[in-house]
């Protein structure tokens, strides 16, 4: 089974400037994630594709093969998907590759690493990676567990409230006459956005997510999601506080799960 | 109308010891709060319910009235809206209190505010009062909003995967057929446990939230709820980042949505 590891890595962002080569404790982003990527087993090729020379000059000298996204798939208007169709379409055809990429029907199964997602640690994906190669599962991606309470606005059919922009809300997800305490529930999967493991097959369908799904945890302090100036800061905090390192492999993935 | 705001501050906790006279900024999270309340417009009165002498002495000397809680309420066990009753029941024979304390009959509504969530501003508070003495709501707490895509663990009989711990999920808010993208939907609101406003007929019924329900909305930088060490360290981190001050005023509600 060949599983392509692959970090889609845009020049272009909207938040913070090349967000990809950012600095967390002087490393660039997409560092963190090549690094934890690179010790983590099964992956049977590692891919960054780029439209931006600096990032595939960096993926390349740090041992991923590169693929060149065209401006059409690199656009803001384009889904992961897209980019991912276009990267299984054409990397064989990619150049500066030493052995030559796999050709698209060698792929089985697509990782899928945001490196904005830097504390994506090597026990995390060696889970995910688990989990897809034993057969049960046609996708499995990162989340975090949630006990929030959540309340959605009442339609202006459904109040009411004699006034003409009414607020009026309701429980969603528990009764407010019986408020569960946390130990008493096991709370939601919120998909974090670190990872996706998908097989070629429903990719190729159009779908990240289908057939059989299943999941891996994170704790929170590992799930941040670099977005915006102060995601980067709060990150540099974070693994300071808790002693991250880009190695992929610091960092107890088990007992900050409270965190 | 009388609306007494009320903080409900056990010397017991599993956290930190002696969570609400921790310091923020060198600042006790207790006076995050109480200076926050008597900036805001509406409160008639502000008091402190605790077992604990100090924080009582403190809450004293910073102008709160006080209730000295019971043992029984200030068990681990006990909920917050126990305490808050006992405040209703009890709280007219409250001593150190000049002048006295309103009897129960008196009170409208009480605001509970959490001294953990010590980001509370002076706006967040006047709209949540604005809502209750507007006389359409019965009960008004403090949201954050979330666009989180959330999934459930299947029950073992609705999967189909041969394995003794399936781990199979589904998703719960959204079709992954068809992602939604983040500026299309509104997302969730989310409680965040700062604040809750109720009417004290529906405490009397048992209830913190019932009747018609409302909210207000603050953003996630504003929303830290401080239980662990760590979340005392990283709202300390945000306080500097952000410039929060415990003036109660600082800090643009409205600009930092995205955060």
């Amino acid at each position: 089974m060949h599983v392509a590891g692959l970090i889609l890595a845009r020049g272009g962002s909207k938040g913070i400037r090349l967000k990809n080569l950012a600095l967390l404790k002087g490393t660039p982003l997409l560092l963190w994630s090549l690094k934890t990527m690179s010790q983590s087993r099964g992956l049977t090729s590692i891919w960054v594709s780029s439209d931006h020379d600096d990032i595939l000059e960096l993926a390349h000298q740090n041992g991923a093969q590169i693929h060149r996204r065209s401006a059409e798939s690199s656009s803001d208007g384009a889904s992961s998907l897209d980019a991912i169709n276009e990267f299984l379409d054409s990397h064989s055809a990619a150049t500066n590759v030493l052995p030559p990429g796999p050709t698209a029907l060698e792929v089985d199964v697509v990782a899928l690493i945001q490196c904005t997602s830097p504390f994506v640690r090597v026990a995390h994906l060696n889970e995910a990676l688990a989990k897809m190669t034993s057969g049960c599962y046609d996708s499995v991606f990162s989340v975090t567990r949630s006990h929030s309470l959540r309340w959605t606005q009442l339609e202006p059919n459904e109040t009411e409230v004699d006034v003409a922009n009414t607020e009026e809300i309701r429980a969603v997800n528990f009764d407010p006459h019986c408020r569960p305490k946390r130990q008493d529930w096991n709370g939601d999967l919120v998909e974090n956005g670190a990872f996706y493991l998908s097989s070629v097959q429903l990719l190729r369908r159009g779908l990240i997510q289908g057939g059989k799904i299943s999941f891996v945890e994170m704790s929170a302090a590992h799930s941040i999601d670099i977005d915006t100036a102060y995601d980067l800061w709060l990150a540099g905090q974070q693994a300071s506080y808790f002693g991250f390192e880009p190695d992929g492999d610091s960092g107890d993935v088990n007992h900050l799960q409270r965190c």
